[in-house]
């Protein structure tokens, strides 16, 4: 379905709502898109035209709002790079989606030292020309990298339609009041935050930014009840709640609900959130899917713990190759909000089969239609809301002089969820620092293993399959 | 944007929630297609087969709702006739559609005697299908007839894709919260009320249902907070102000507004609704749009008394050859609510022209954009919330021999905003009671002018036009 230019069109509709709030300052929709129009022409000013790939680096905060908006304004399809990602992992991406300009904070410079700095990008000349007046459903309005099974990582297309469905199925389960004000702690270069920048636009709705989470700053506003809903993953959450029980606060009755993503929320942090008349909406969502597919009521949070609900209206989830509720197997994903596929080197893979995408991850429905993830797609390992390939860090080791082997799988850590612990099979003499500070020249922090054993196998199966699980059990054991 | 099968889905999604409330009976989405699927399986057990176009003529209430969703599940494009017409106009649609059967209430046979009763569709044998798990959107789902300017009743095509975006951007404006209830007492025949029964699948809202319009349950209801959204035209809402009034009662404060469409609400009607803490959303909408294309919000109701508002997220409204803010002229309407055309005689006719919608309606809008319809298209008449258009009575009043030229024209009237007056050049003797007679054979009684004025001759413009708007003004001079 086209819509008109969702900037635009909030712009003229509600032009006097605050549209973005952060810290004392704030803007309203009409503010938003002036400055938002003030930016695309100076990135036209530039030579870039409509339809061209652009990638920005950006750290948050308003002005990356305004670069974003900005961008979709003057017609771009926008990489989304993150910014915890090193300067060889960035060159990647850059190359890969074959962007034909980088915008970078200037802060950030040294990670992309051939992109344009943002200071640099606003003290140049405008140049005058007509946005879009309607956003075509299958315009691509953002590419986001996840990394793939093969250690490469795929820009994943998601279009004005995957946004547009995957932001009014979230307003049809949730629900919208006059005064809604989201709370986004998220990076805008996930689809966690991204999506939130949407649903602003769609709903008219004000969205509370901070740069970086703050756990201080979110607990105060979830008290005082200036906030209304939250997205937070697990590690963040609990945070929160640690903070609100020891200054015996508790939620303000303004405070509807946190959208829990990246992986299941445990149910004691349910309970206690319960306890501070926190709703806890536990969601299943990726990147090839604007966000969430699946998302648990908050009155089943505990009669259905560990499950990530039922699909949103428009979606639809079922098990490949189950024949009755309960059985196991991949989860396949139906819906508006399913990316049509991907960029660059795996543009010609398509991301659906007859209308579904499989998503690699292992799962099951129970006979009353819920979804329970039993297992991330490729041993995909969840650290504080990011994403981790296994096979990416394996890549990476394997490029080590002293090593023959390397596995690499998630294992538990109270602050992050899972952190990577690396299982290596050495040829010669090395030690663990040496490794870390190897990994830690080529990936992103995040990625680099908190563990690394020495073994002298790897588990593998009849085809030589390596059984990540296994590496993970007996981490687990160990310990 | 292809959506699963709403009723399935809505069942599978929240199959305990109360989809329909109806005296002290209620029904829950599973209930509801659960029946809906027992009457679709009798519908195909009659030979009918998806895709082919099916009439109902129904009085409302429940067992409505349950052979339209019923219709719906068995794939059919339904035909939904006005109970309020006479046989020959039926005749025409059910003709004109081309529709392969007609289920209609037992106690309306008498109106469209060729077609099956609904006791004898449900006495029947049901077969076994597999309904659509997806509704396409650009599958037809309902067909509705609007009088033509050419006196000839056209048939508007509704889809899926209409009726849906319709109901979203429906709920981006006036919200959505758990629990709510809204009140439906327009028929279901119409895209007043048929547009509650989409919203309520869509959203998965209960619906309040009235057979008829009650004004003292109504006002009941609205006091009691046991409804939280009503659909009413000016006319009704009057008489829900005044029985609040009478019995010194206010709306609950979970009541929170009734959307009021058929024309513009006269502003000492919202002073009163607000004392009595009933927010009034004016709209404008028509059969051709699947109900709104602009809604004022409450907020507004008073600062721009008259406008119909903004248009709704997905929407956009713009004034033939207008050149600056409050320029008058043709009301122009695109957007994915907007109807692909026509069924039957004006099958051919393109409803867009460059994806604008021409409505024939003159309105402007002003330096905000809000919207003013200041003229009805071809001097639509809305007498009680029923479009009339004056071509069609005069088609009826020319064929009687007594007449040489016939003009209606819409005259307002406290009860019903407006109601038609013919004004007769006679060619041989004839009292005002012999058209009434003659008329009410021929049309449905809201049809049936109210006044029959004799003249020596109609305003005509130089091309000959009929100028309808100075019979009214001269009626109103006489009064």
């Amino acid at each position: 379905m086209n819509t008109p230019n969702w900037i635009l069109q909030r712009a003229r509709l509600t032009p006097e709502r605050v549209a973005i709030s952060w810290g004392e300052e704030q803007w309203t929709f009409r503010e938003v898109a002036e400055r938002s129009m003030d930016i695309a022409r100076k990135m036209r000013g530039t030579g870039l035209r409509e339809g061209d790939r652009v990638a920005l680096l950006t750290s948050g905060g308003p002005e990356t709002v305004f670069l974003i908006h900005g961008g979709l304004l003057a017609g771009f399809e926008l990489v989304m790079l993150n910014i915890r990602l090193t300067e060889a992992e960035l060159a990647y991406q850059i190359k890969d989606s074959g962007a034909e300009a980088v915008f970078t904070d200037d802060l950030l410079l040294d990670r992309a030292p051939d992109s344009t700095a943002v200071s640099r990008l606003l003290a140049g000349e405008g140049t005058d020309f007509e946005p879009a007046a309607l956003w075509e459903e299958d315009r691509t309005l953002t590419i986001m990298y996840t990394s793939g099974t093969t250690g490469f990582p795929k820009g994943v297309r998601q279009t004005a339609g995957n946004h547009l469905s995957s932001a009014v199925a979230s307003v049809l389960n949730m629900g919208l009041q006059e005064g809604d004000v989201w709370l986004c702690a998220m990076p805008l270069f996930h689809i966690s935050g991204f999506s939130i920048l949407c649903r602003s636009l769609i709903y008219g709705m004000t969205v509370r930014l901070q740069t970086k989470f703050d756990a201080e700053a979110s607990a105060k506003e979830i008290a005082e009840g200036s906030v209304t809903t939250m997205s937070a993953v697990s590690a963040q959450l609990v945070r929160v709640l640690d903070i609100l029980e020891s200054q015996n606060q508790k939620a303000s009755g303004n405070f509807r609900q946190i959208l829990a993503g990246g992986g299941p929320v445990p149910s004691p942090y349910i309970r206690r959130a319960e306890a501070l008349g926190i709703q806890i909406l536990q969601t299943y969502g990726m990147t090839e899917t604007s966000s969430q597919t699946a998302t648990l009521a908050a009155e089943d949070a505990l009669r259905k713990t560990g499950s990530s609900g039922k699909p949103l209206f428009f979606n639809r989830i079922r098990i490949d190759g189950a024949e009755r509720p309960g059985d196991e197997g991949e989860i396949l994903i139906s819906g508006p909000h399913v990316t049509p596929g991907y960029v660059g080197r795996f543009g010609d893979r398509p991301a659906q089969e007859d209308g579904w995408l499989h998503t690699g991850d292992i799962g099951r429905v129970d006979e009353e239609g819920f979804l329970y993830v039993l297992d991330r797609r490729s041993d995909l390992i969840i650290s504080g809301g990011e994403n981790i390939y296994p096979a990416e860090i394996e890549q990476v080791l394997a490029g080590h002089p002293a090593i023959a082997e390397a596995g690499v799988a998630g294992v538990e850590d109270e602050r992050w969820g899972q952190v990577p612990a690396a299982f290596i099979v050495a040829r010669k003499d090395v030690t663990a620092e040496e490794l870390e500070a190897y990994c830690r020249e080529r990936l992103a922090p995040y990625k680099v293993p908190k563990y690394y054993r020495f073994v002298g196998e790897l588990p593998r199966n009849a085809s030589n399959k390596l059984l990540r699980r296994e590496l993970r059990d007996k981490f687990e054991l160990q310990e």
